[in-house]
This record gives structure tokens, sequence and C-alpha cells, in this order.
């Protein structure tokens, strides 16, 4: 039996220890072979491939990013996809394929499966924590912790009560970061995307954290927007005042709040540092589990299914269940973690 | 209404998250008034209590140990201690109490509210993780992180393929720890305290860990046993040989590898390290929410409860659910680390 | 004797350490009082003083900020200000001053100390590392530590080789950081205010770096210019389409690198997190002496002194010699950096 | 020209920074080719080696341990030792060799390029930073910043003011780790190799610091040793009561202080932990510096030599400087930190 794997989409702490995992079982406890798909998606339709096998695990663990390397290329959109991605299969003898990825590249492994019959496991990530079926991805404590240390800092300054102090985090779609980092680092304001914030109500919280000599840290997902009027995106498009924006939300809050409030505000984007480096002890755990459930499923036959984390069980969903939906954050934890604002 | 605060047992981080969470909604949602009691259950015999408000609480988030302190009294072993605590309960017009602790300290609030009518919420807390009813306590994250971490620095040496490593981590009737920080450390041997371990077996998977000319790293709980013979047990037993011994299972494991394997073995000890400092980030988002929720329950009433982590909710169990046995090492669990020992 | 000891300027890991150095032997082995003024030299010219003794500089060792505040306040820019700050120490029976603080706050003490007859003692401070006199200042190591771990994180992604990473830094006169972080975090390009960039030049390393199939990390420090045309100034300030820019030089420079190279750039902003939390042991040990060796001073009488690093020794030198030049990147200790870029 | 490099002795954290910074500059500089020697001076008397070039360089800064291996092998101890390294050099054409290593691996180089014509460059590397003729040596920053992290993490447990804390840190000869890291972490004793300790005044210490309701933290050397009687060595030797002992002095100590005030002591033995994994910012700095110096000391010609720092500067000097005595603990510099004791 010779098992393909490929792992897609943004870069994640933790997918190496998933490949470790899915190796080193399926080696030592059910003698199979592995090849290795490089770039996601791309390795399978251009039959592009690399060794993997125990020698090729040793020491990734704590690696951050992934030994097989990454892409977003998607078969569905390639002419004649599906079908070279069976032929590269059939000429290398592949018999099943474990693919770790995301939304879209677990959606290709669901396709795949239900009209082509390409034998997948899937294995959810992402550090946005924002797959349903699961209960946490690997990735996502790891950016938490980054992002709440760096909160951690910021509170020496505010101590100095004498800026606010704005950090933008990772979450386009889903304030999962957002929220935790921001409830862990004893944020005085948390803005998600799921909720569109008042910038009024923004600037009363940051002054009455004034009010109390310290001041005030906003936490804000990279995603979040204010409820009405200023348009705030990347890349080209204009903002209310007409003006060609650069920036993200993180500075266009500091710059409002600087005008609105009087008060000088500084900001911090930590950007791709969040999903790099290596994994925190919780996502190696995980991402460990999810490698040595996978290769179990493929030693079922269970294909089309996704491993995922029940309490403190690993268990299987049908692929789709992860992909069906963004999971956002529940409005009552956002409202939970009102208490602490202001 | 007016609430009191106490923490019982052996330090954890995450304790002055519960404490913040608890205050910060108690004030401001509820308007209850608040009363720290000191050095656990010693606070309500003694009549010994703090100033606990908004200003109290504040900056504690990211800090280890307890404002509160901390100790071992058990007011079920100290003469008339029941009827003491509800006196000092009843001379402060103090309500309902949020008790904080482990096995002991829990089992106290369970039967102070079963036998004696004192209306109190538990929060589970253990860095051992070895509490039933709830899937993790606050304070194993942190102590799960900083082993392993330790675990990584080791790798370094053991790649110059010289030495066994042994790291002895925290753990007497639960190997919750060396599991989850062997596993994500990349160990080749862990041993934890549900099952005894023959060192002729640690010593093959040892030998053969050098044969691919690298050190191995064994993780050791403070609680683990060979299966026969030999006791090791610290402060003033006698070992085999009949001398006094001082030193802890991992100095006893480098020793008997040394004599047995003729390789140089070296012994890091991490004690107390493991359960100071910082929480993690998890840590604090299970501890913040632990103390919201306990709040919760006393504002409905529900005494004799206790606040659990299941799956990503917190919910409510009885008490004496989570005193009732201690929570170890499934075997299944230890054996799917198994695959890779050696 | 009585001693009287402020913090001026920026917040800067290793305030607190000194403080602690100072207030522990002045007070065991000469013992002096202290008085601790609050935020910097409104301090002494308002009157406003907290207590400083051992109990107030218990715990404080690890961590950031400082217990006595800080503020930018100028007493040579305050009508009367010398008169004012003599009269506060005659009252208050203060007999010595130590200054704590960066060019401005120790230019303050060397005139006061001349012209005005005020007893003071300076302790050289800044994350910047940019004061003469000394080998290092305390700060900047921790400072360099964060950045440092920022890149490390990067590396992750940089191998997926798919983006330009640009890391701004602090630094807005002198490149100390940039230059200490790039080297230690294996930047690829490291731009430092002391010598503009060519564009030119930073594109082509960028491209030159994605021909070994890896990203280029890019680490510019924010007082970094580039040699002609585009003027990049933050807060109001029109760049060269006429457009008012928010963002400073980190986005500035990904948004240029993007159009030229056609490859997508993100940036990563750390701001105040490089100032705040705990000190690096470095940091600590040398705060610590400087404050051990500033509290000598006084008692030699060595007004207008500056403690100051020399090899692995603290030395006195005269307050203006810290004052009197920044303290900027000779240009062959950058080019002898140059071989890592591109 | 091909330039040959080696690294001998135990672990040391930058000794890749080293080889990598020595590569960058010999290769694109000068268009030097490199021979790797494995495992110090085992490598050229075995004529045995490995591809060192600016590939096999890539992504080694952050990572402890060498690439190259190391050895205690001694070729003046070996029959025909320097014949047999200059046969393997003139056979492999090595014009010049790079020795990175401690006192016994550059007492080697000093030897082999004085007596035998060998030309030889050494870098200084020793976490213990007991090497004369330069201010630090790298590896040392990255071990105090360990221990210091460790002593940060006890001080939770010290404030619940129960239990004496002794942490044994690396140094058998010199006590500047357990210095720096004591004077970093705060801690309330510190004994080093250089000065016997008097039992009796650690043990009033000790008490002194139960009197403020704060338990003391103790930080050893493991080669500190107590003033008289008993006798404290690991493996085989025997105590003062006769016993085998196994454990260091860190148990040792932990246990004479429990006999003696009657309070429960606990031990943290760090052990290899401090000279594994990532080096820190200024170690990188420094290690990377040494290698780009050392380089250039080749294509000087200037054989014999030995990179060092002072102050900010790397300077040249003779080998035999570094290895001529110990850099021990200056007296006055114990004295200064002893107003921290107690």
């Amino acid at each position: 039996m010779r098992v393909g794997v490929l792992t897609g989409g943004g870069d994640c702490p933790g997918l190496n220890a998933v490949i470790r995992g899915i190796v080193r079982k399926g080696v030592q406890e059910y003698g199979y072979d592995f090849t290795g798909f490089r770039d996601g998606w791309r390795g399978p339709l251009e039959g592009d491939t690399m060794r993997l096998d125990i020698p090729a695990v040793r020491g990734i663990l704590p690696r951050g990013g992934t030994i097989l390397g990454s892409s977003r290329t998607n078969p569905l959109k390639t002419a004649d996809g599906p079908a070279r991605v069976r032929r590269t299969l059939s000429e290398l003898d592949v018999d099943a394929l474990v693919v770790i990825g995301g939304e879209d590249t677990l959606g290709v492994a669901a396709t795949l499966w239900a009209e082509y019959g390409v034998p997948c496991v899937g294995v959810p990530k992402t550090i946005d924590n924002d797959l349903s079926g699961t209960d946490w991805t690997f990735g996502f404590d790891t950016a938490v912790n980054i992002a709440t240390e760096a909160i951690d800092r910021l509170h020496t300054t505010a101590e100095s009560h004498m800026r606010v102090l704005v950090v933008e985090v990772m979450g386009r779609h889903a304030g999962w970061i957002a929220l935790h980092s921001g409830l862990a680092g004893g944020a005085n304001v948390i803005l998600i995307p799921e909720q569109r914030f008042d910038l009024d109500q923004v600037c009363a919280w940051v002054e009455n954290r004034f009010r109390i000599r310290y001041a005030p840290i906003v936490v804000v997902a990279e995603g979040a927007m204010p409820r009405d009027g200023d348009l705030v995106l990347k890349d080209g498009t204009l903002d209310s005042f007409g003006h060609v924006r650069l920036s993200g939300i993180g500075e266009w809050l500091a710059d409002q709040i600087e005008k609105r409030t009087g008060k000088e505000a500084r900001t911090t984007v930590l950007g791709h540092v969040q999903r790099g480096g290596t994994p925190s002890a919780f996502d190696r755990w995980l991402a460990t589990r999810f490698g040595l459930h996978a290769i179990d499923a493929v030693h079922d036959g269970d294909f089309g299914a996704m491993v995922a984390l029940r309490g403190t069980d690993i268990v299987r969903v049908p692929i789709g269940e992860a992909t069906a939906a963004v999971k956002t954050v529940d409005p009552a934890l956002y409202q939970e973690a009102g208490v602490f604002f202001g």
C-alpha cells in the first residue's frame, strides 16, 4: 500500500507534526510506503513528488511550515484537473491520499472523492480556527500565544497612560484569534469581523480607560469593519476621502482614534509572525494525533472522512462537514468577553 | 450580595485569571461585593481576609500564583472547622463562596455544602490535569509548554549522539504532563505512573536510538516506577542497595541506564519551574472563562456545582464528580504514543 | 543623606532594575533614604513624590516600564524650571539626584549640575543604543531579541518562497536595532537611517533571493529613507502621489516592492511591543549594575558623572559625553553586514 | 584557497552561526572553497569531511548545536596525531584551518601552529564564559537567559513563602552563569565555585528571607562546594555519611537546608537544557561576527590568532592567551552581587 500526502493553503504551525505522525505510524504499524506531493494539489496535478519516509520526517516536529511545500493550486479550476490527479496516482501506484488543508484544499478532496472516486482522507488546517466540525484546529493556539505575548508587552506602555495601543491580528472572516488573544492579553477592546463596530463606542471605551490612568489596548482582527461609512480595504481601494489606502484596519483605526479622542495612538501589525515558527505544545499534540488518526482512517478505508477534535477525542466526520460553513465566533461568546471592554 | 473567594492547594498558573474573571463580572454585571479569603481554607477558618474589588484584580491576569495566597489547611480536619467557617461567613455577611482548588480543596467544598449547607461553587485547579469532570484544567497547558521547551533544547545535544538525556517532569499520580510534553517534544521514551516500566525495555529503546546516531530523550513523570524490585522514593526511604536516597526517579533512572548501557546519561529536573510564571494563552482563556461562569453559577444559586470544560463549552457538574476519582491516562492513549518510542 | 530618583523619556526594559539596584545598595550599604520623583522631571518641578524604600522595589526586577512613571517634561523649557527643581530638593531635604534617561533627560541633568549646582548622577537609557559614552544601553538587548524572534518566525513563510516579508523595527535616528536583529535573524536586506537606500538595489536583492526559492526578509528601521524622490513621513505629510499617508516606511516599502517586482509583500510592524515587557537577562544584569554604580557615584560625591559600560566594566564618564552626539551605526559595521544582503 | 573548519568540545548555541559567517564571507568576498571536518579534531585525524558551501549553511543560523558535529578527540594524545592532521590537510589541499572550540580544542590549535606549522585561526567557544582574552563568549548569554527564565518562574512559588527553591546551573570551574542568572533573576543566594560557601551562612540567609514572607531562591553552580567537611561529588563518590551519592550539589544543598532550617526545599536541575536550542540574539550577533572576522584573519594570513570581543570590537589575540588560564569570577564582582543576598 502506498499513500500520498499533500499540504495546501497558507502556512500553519503543526503541518510537519501531522506529516510525521502519518509517516511514523504508517510505516511502523501498517508497513505503508509514502509519496510526498509537492506544493499542495500542484503535486498530484504535475506529478511532482518527494521522498517521504522515516528519515525524511526526522527532526521536523518543532519546525513551522511544511516540508512538502504548499500552494493554492486548485485541480477543479484546472483543465482536466481531476483526471490528471487520478492519472498521477495511478502511475505512481498511490492507493490513497491524505490531504491536509483548509476550506479550499479540503473542498477539492471532498469533490475528488465524491465525484471522481479519488480515495482521500482529510486533516483540517487553519490558524484561524474557523473550520466547522472540529473543536480546534492546530496552528491556532500558536497564533494566539504569539499575539498574547505581544499584548503582554504593550501593557508596560499602557501603564504609562499616554498612548492608545492598537494591535492588528489575523482573521479575515472570523475573530477567533482576536477574541482569544484579547481575552488572554487583557485587552480593553476587541473587534472582530463577525460584528461591525461602532467607532463612537470604541472611542468611548478608549476615553473611559484613560480615566483610570491606564492606556487602552485595542485588539482588532484584520477583517473587522466599522459599522457605517468608511471603507477600509487594503491594496488599491479608495477610502472615504478618495485616497488610495495602503494600510490595514489597524493603522486606520489608530488614526481615527487619534483624530476623535486627541490621544496619540500607536499600531502593532503582527502579520505573518503569527503563522510562522515553532508550534506550541498544544498544536504539536493536536497535529500529531491528527496525523496518527488520519493514517488509521486510511487503514480502515474510511475515505471521505476528516479527522476532528471533539473534547479530548479524535473523531472522524465527513470532509464536507468542515467545509460547509465558516465557523464564526458565536455572538454569546463575544458578549461574554464584553465584560472586559472599556 | 457578598461573595467570598479562596484558592487552595499548590501553585497553578491561571489562578489570578480566575479571580479576576469572578470579580470583574460579579461587580460589573451583578453588583456584588467580594471578600478575599487568605491562604485557602485558613482564611474562612480564621477570618483572615483581604480587599477584593476591581482595583485589586488589576494587572493580575498574566501573573502566576495567587494574590489570595494558598495553603493545605483542611477545615474537616480542624476541630470545629465547619462551624468556624460558617461563623466567619455569617459574621462577614458572606452569602456564597467560590472555591478554587484541586481534589482536597474541592472535596471540602463538596462536604461543606452537602452536610453543612455552606453555599459553595467550585472551580477545578491542577496543573496535573488529573481531575475528572472537565476536559482540561488550567495550568496544565503552561506546564506542558515549559516541559516541551526544555525537551526542544535537549534535541541539540541529542543530535551529537553522545548522551542519554532524562527529563523528570511533574505528575505523582497521573502522567498527563509527561505524555503531552513527551509527544510534543518528540521524546523517545515516555514513562508515566499509570504503568510500571520495564527497565530492560527502556534500555532496549535507548540502545536502539543510538543506532541511528541520535541520542535518546527520556521523559519520566516523577511518580513513575519500575516494574519490579527497586524502590525509588524521595526523602528518607532506602533504595535497593540500602542507601538513603535523596534524588528522584530522574536521577535514579539516569544512573541505571548508565550502568546497564554504558552510555553517559544526564538529567534535567524541572521541578517547580513547571508550575510558576505567567500562564499560557490557553490557560488564561480557560481560567478567565471558569471565573466568569463560576460567578454566573453563584448568581443562579447553583451551589454544589463546579464549572468544567466540555469541548469548547463551559458547563456545570457536581463538585463531587471532579473529586470522585483521579483522572489517569487512558491506556489506549499511552499506547497510541508508543509508536514514537525507541 | 536623602537621594532622589527619577526616570525620564520613553519606556525601556530595565528601568525598574536600575531603581532596585540604587535603592538596595543605597539603603543596605550606605544607609541612605530615598525619594521617588514621579514622571521624570515633572516630579521635582511639581514636588510630586512617592515612597521609595526596600519594600517599594520588591518584585520589580523582571517588570518592564518604571514604577516612577515617566514624562518628557523639560525644566529648562519651563518658566523658572531650574529654580523650582532646586526649591523642591531643598524643601524635601534631597541631597542628590539620580537621573535615569536618554539624551534629553540627561541633557537637563548635565545643565542643572553645571549651571545650577544641582548634584546629579546620570544613568544612560535608550532602547535605541544610540547614546555615546557607553558600549551598550539596557533595553536594547530586549528589543533586539523581540525583533529577532519575529524574524525567526517569518522564515517559515519565507521558505514557501511566495512573499516578500518586510519587518519595520524601531530606530528613528540610529539603525542599531535593525542591524542587530537583521544579523541575528538572518535578514536578506537591512535598511538603516544612517544610509539612504536605493530602491532599485533593494528590489534587485529581493529578486535575487527568489531565484534560490526562498523569499526575502527585509528589516527596515522606522527612520530609514529612500535615496531620492519619495517622501515617506507619518502623520499628515504628502507622499509623492499627493496623498495623505498614514502608514510608515514598512508599509510604503512593501507597497513599492510589490509594484516594482510583481511579488506580493507583507508587513510586520512591531511598534511598542519592542519596548515593553520583561527585560532580557543581559539588560537586567546591565541595569542592575548601573544602579549599583550610580549610587556609588553619589556616595563618592561624583556629581556630573554618568555610569557607562566599557567592555565588562562599569565606569564613569561626564554626563555630557553621552548627550554630545547620537551614536550612529559605523559605516564599516553596516558594510560588514552587507555580506548577507541579497 | 581551501579552508577547513572544525568545531570541538561541548555543545554551545551559536556554533552554526560562526560556521555560516565564515562560509558566507569566505565564498562571497574571498572566493574560498571550504572543507568541513566532522566531529572536531577527529575529522582531520581520520580525514572525515563533509561538503561546506553556501547551500550547506542555509537555515542554520538559529539552530543550536553544530552541523559539523563535535568530539573531545585530541590529536596531541593520539599516536602520530599532528603528522596525521598535516597529512590530511595536505591530501585535501586544505591551506588553513578555522578551529572553533574551548580551552582543549584551542590548545591543540595553538600547539599545532606553534610546533607543527599547521595554519590555524581560533574562535573561542564556551557557554561558561571562562575563556580569557575575550569579554564574552557566545552561548553564555543563551544559557543565562534560560536559567533566568527558570528563576523567574520560581518566584511565583517563592511568593507563597512556603519552600526553599534551589536551582543548580552549569559552571564546574567558573560561576559566571550562576552569577549572571542569579543577579538577573533576583536570587537571594548565589553560590559559585570560586568561593567555598559556608552552609551556616546560607541557612542564615534562607531564614532571614522567610521573615519577610517570601521564600528564598538559591542559585548554585554545579561546581560550588561547601567550605568544609562534606564532600559532594557526583558519580560514585562517598558523601560524609558513607553513602554512594548520585545527585549533584543542588539536591545535596536542598537536603542540607531542609535538615538545618526545617523548611521544605525543592530543586531544579536545568542540566543540558542550558546549552541546547536556539541562540539568543546577542549570541547570534557575536558568533556571526566571530565567523566573519575569523575568515578575515585567514585572509590576512594571521595564523595563531584567535578572534575575541573587546567592548564592541572584534579583535585578534594569540590563541594561547585564551587558553592560558580559566577566567574566573573576580571576587569584587561577587561581592558587588552580595548586596542582594539574604
